[in-house]
């Protein structure tokens, strides 16, 4: 399906109660080509929206249906904003030509070898990758990025937060063959709606505020085989990594801090241009990945609310190894607003229609 | 200036390194009818925008020049976001058909006597003020609302945060006489992007996190005659108002508790009816103003980023009075929102042009 | 029961997987009179103390037993740290000898009227009330303190946290009739650790961070019986008192704004020194209660951790109003150092006994 | 000098008006063995400390004096908490046989070469350095810990916050040659204080609340040469290390997540357990940093207030990598509580005297 300036595609969101689904419609409420359809929920269904997300004020008197192939039907769009594991059977029900964007897991990873050891479960199968400035490269060149791809697409797997924070910082030099993929480390600080709405203690603000928790420690964490994946795409042969998020107080946002040695051959003592000259041809034309000026690093409140991804890197010498920082929100560049730049390229809008760059700071 | 709907207005921004400067520019970036013109510093002049506001992506190149009248020049509109006592002189020497909003409180009292109490200076004089809300009222009956002053208006002064917090959460009552307007009481929780970029030790993150608390306690607060003067407009003839804002740790936000005792006559017993429907009334129409459904109580993240004011209001029979919440963004519909409004009123623009009314939650 | 100064108390907790509970124990770990004996839980029986407060070092081996008469027999003291309705059955079993602490509100009401306007359940009675700094006057005078009733208690009702904070911050003015108790408006700012550990959607972390949320609004909060109940022993005739506690993003501290009219036949303009002099001799030799200098507000971080409660006093002489401002540590002062107070004095101990008055700030 | 149970250590404190100063005093101020004597500032001089630090209630009317050689005389113990630089020349006009602590970095490192590359100013000399439970280690096997120099030592150098938590995560395996030195990746959440009270916009509660920011990245901090020191005492033949600490909101606490290679040789596969038993042997007994049961990670809440390092350790098979996290509270063992613990070996008193191990918690 492709839009004319004028049209709006009709959107259902299933799962629309929680804080993925409600980010969507948060964009979707103020996007020129996208009405507002079918909203679904498990439990929550029969509440209005405005009970579960006050903060939606033009959809508050909305009300949520049950889920089911039926209520999704009719839409131009189906936003599956569900547990993993649960929307595989409601994708195989959807018509071809709808375009289905999953907000979930179960469309990410091609190899059903690494769903099953990190998910547990049958393998869903693979669908194209929402992450549109994911750079296919191989032997050290640019071959073309991800949103070739999902230009009319009807089916996008929209990547994890973690990942696309993790994949951004990282990918610029994988591609240019300047750092080595082995041994990355990655170590982030997370904001608690990446957790979800779920009614776990450690998530309970009297425990969360004024702390720092780490999670997934020692290589559990299931974002780890997505980014192994994107970092091949991206020209690598081998990817080892070391992952480690920790959940520190703010509501949203992910800053990732990805370090990786240099490539064998470059001296660290000289590297420095050379390798921010490769960050800065990756990212000098995407409208929502800016390499900030030198010197100048990202924090998460630059991107609050916005679909903008902010990162640095600099050459530490003395370890032999490029650092970088990526900051996205969580919430937006890191789930619904990617997914609404990738419906954007599907449906053959802009890729920018209905987001900002601006985040709301201070 | 009126415009039409493919003009944009041209807007110069003085005091641009601020932080009401930088959330008018924030929403100036995303309006469909402005285009950003001049932007001018004090110390802060030569400095690019994204030096001091890294979130303004789209901004970020601009370089700030020195505040001057010269600088201010040649534009449809022009903001000032100055400390008080600054704006008096420019806005002298701005031409009368150019609009000018002032961000501070240079502008807003009415009374002589009033300003230099609270503010120890000479007077500027008074402009139309920026509230589009506000009620006018005697005798227990509407009259009118100060949008109608702001239809091709030149000059406006936007009101203070918590003046809107807590002018938003009384009016209703104070206009249809149900409720005293002696004897109010305000607290506020405030956010700290209230209190400005100013570099003092209890704006430090170290003092303020895991902390609540007061500041201009007593009857000193300076934006106690302005809630008065609004009142007055609403209709009360003798206000009195104990208020006192308390920071908490949150960037923005400002949760106004603000109570007043129901007017003599009423059996607070029963009166819940009649307050619920004076607040319904008064609000029923208004984009950016909303009163809850019964039972749902306004947080501040409701309304972040967002140009919306939430409000409750409840009857305490035994302590015979109506406690009303209200929760606003103070940067948006306390400042750089409200401005935006009362500039879309005096341009002949819709007066949502360029705000939204979803908050950025959770 | 009373201690030599080698003895150490043998003190069984039941509700030691809880907050209050928990607190109990930290301060307990430190008290050089105490020694920690049976812990006791319901749904957590079996876990190990460190899996549920992995802070409490010295005590992390500790098993909890299910609670039950048996388990807490054999001890000197006996802290009840259970939601309310649990504590008065197993209470009555308990020896008369052993000094029983209830850290919940069941016998904190002396009304069985009131008790059952805002529990809704049979009343289980009134014990002797931890709040050893609660004047008790008449006339305008002060005729003793609430200490002396709890030398040698054998039972004693802890008060909740809201109550502590707004009865130390009103009572002098109460007491000396100097400010009216009719018409008392007082407006909290809480961190969450008062709302317990129960697991609901508003007590998230990714809910609460950034945001003030209001609760209990229009005089419905169980607290109130109970200031009026302490504000009558203070010698007030009549209490009516609005209420509304708001929860901010902090994990401890009370934040208590308390407003008051002057009596009668003061002149605002003038009574500064009179009110100022009437809190300054109220708590001129209060280990734990300190009114601050002049011009100085107190902050919760000055009291985290600490059983200090710290106050300030102002007169708004346009208002009318007396407004004081007192800061808790609502687990400290507000609980469990209220309760280990209180414990010293039923033991014959130090009353400062294994309490400190430092906050750890920042 | 060594201190019988009954004497008190008469302590002067240079720079009390800082966070590491007032932090030193709230430990102080309730320690059996220490009595508080003079207070010095700089700008501050003249001040009440309670002005400065009114959470320090026991000691708020005592008065700062300039800082000085005779204002610091007389005393047993000089506590230096004063900007780096400033402590050599004051240092060396003190008796030998007064023990005097240096919180800040002058006497830190024993290479000049490193302390001139990192600091730019000439080397004041080092002094026995203060982490007790630093191991000494050659060829695999611990040969001592640092507590062994500390005895009766008069001159003691305060180990730097962060570098107390990467050491203590990391030395066990180094010493016991399980991981490799080489390539070491630690990237910390560090809270607020840890920054001082430097008035900086960055600093502000406004920019950092809701964000998580980086700094000095790439190989710059100057806690980078003395872990590497550190590690070199505990046995690595060379350390490479790459560091990043971030700011986020919360007032204190560090959140060190340091990862290193395993050891050639080793299969990542079966090394899980003489992992963890490396790490249990070497804090086994140690009174303040505990190894936490298996499957529990550390918070920073759990050490608020607190002198206790909380480790827990795990090895990612996949990555090579073994990976460990530490929490402490920055300013307590961090910083003051590390100086009392030193201290009190230096003064002949137990370890453990004036210290918890309790955080504050929730």
């Amino acid at each position: 399906m492709h839009m004319t300036s004028t049209q709006r595609a009709r959107v259902a969101v299933a799962g629309a109660s929680g804080y993925a689904g409600g980010e969507f419609l948060r964009l979707a409420a103020n996007h020129p080509h996208l009405a507002v359809g079918a909203l679904t929920a498990h439990s929550n269904a029969g509440a209005s929206l405005g009970s579960l997300h006050p903060h939606l004020r033009s959809l508050a008197d909305r009300v949520l249906a049950p889920t089911s192939v039926e209520a999704l039907a009719g839409h131009d769009v189906v936003v599956l904003a569900l547990p993993h594991g649960a929307s595989g059977a409601i994708a195989a029900q959807l018509p071809d030509d709808v375009l289905v964007l999953d907000l979930g897991a179960d469309h990410r990873l091609t190899s059903p070898a690494a769903w099953e050891q990190f998910y547990g479960s049958p393998h869903a199968g693979s669908w194209p990758y929402g992450l549109p400035e994911l750079l296919h490269a191989s032997g050290g060149a640019v071959t073309g990025r991800q949103r070739d791809v999902l230009h009319g697409a009807t089916r996008v797997a929209v990547p994890g937060c973690n990942v696309t924070a993790v994949t951004l910082g990282l990918q610029p030099g994988v591609a240019a063959g300047i750092v080595e993929a082995r041994d990355l480390v990655a170590v982030l600080a997370n904001g608690y709606s990446g957790a979800g709405k779920a009614l776990k203690t450690h998530l309970l603000a009297s425990e969360a505020l004024g702390s720092a928790a780490p999670y997934a420690v020692g290589g559990t964490h299931r974002h780890i085989p997505e980014i192994r994946q994107n970092l091949a795409v991206a020209g690598a042969e081998d990817v080892t990594l070391s992952f480690t998020p920790t959940l520190v107080p703010m509501a949203r946002g992910i800053l990732a801090t990805a370090t990786a040695r240099l490539a064998p051959g470059l001296d660290p003592a000289t590297a420095a241009d050379a390798v921010r000259d490769v960050w800065e041809r990756a990212y000098a034309d995407e409208p929502f990945v800016h390499l900030l000026p030198e010197g100048q690093w990202p924090t998460t409140a630059m991107t609050l609310g916005a679909n903008t991804a902010l990162i640095q890197v600099a050459v530490d010498a003395a370890a032999g190894r490029v650092v970088t920082v990526t900051a996205i929100d969580n919430l937006v560049k890191g789930t619904a607003g990617g997914a609404v730049q990738s419906l954007n390229l599907a449906l053959g809008l802009p890729e920018t229609a209905g987001l900002i760059t601006e985040g709301v700071a201070p």
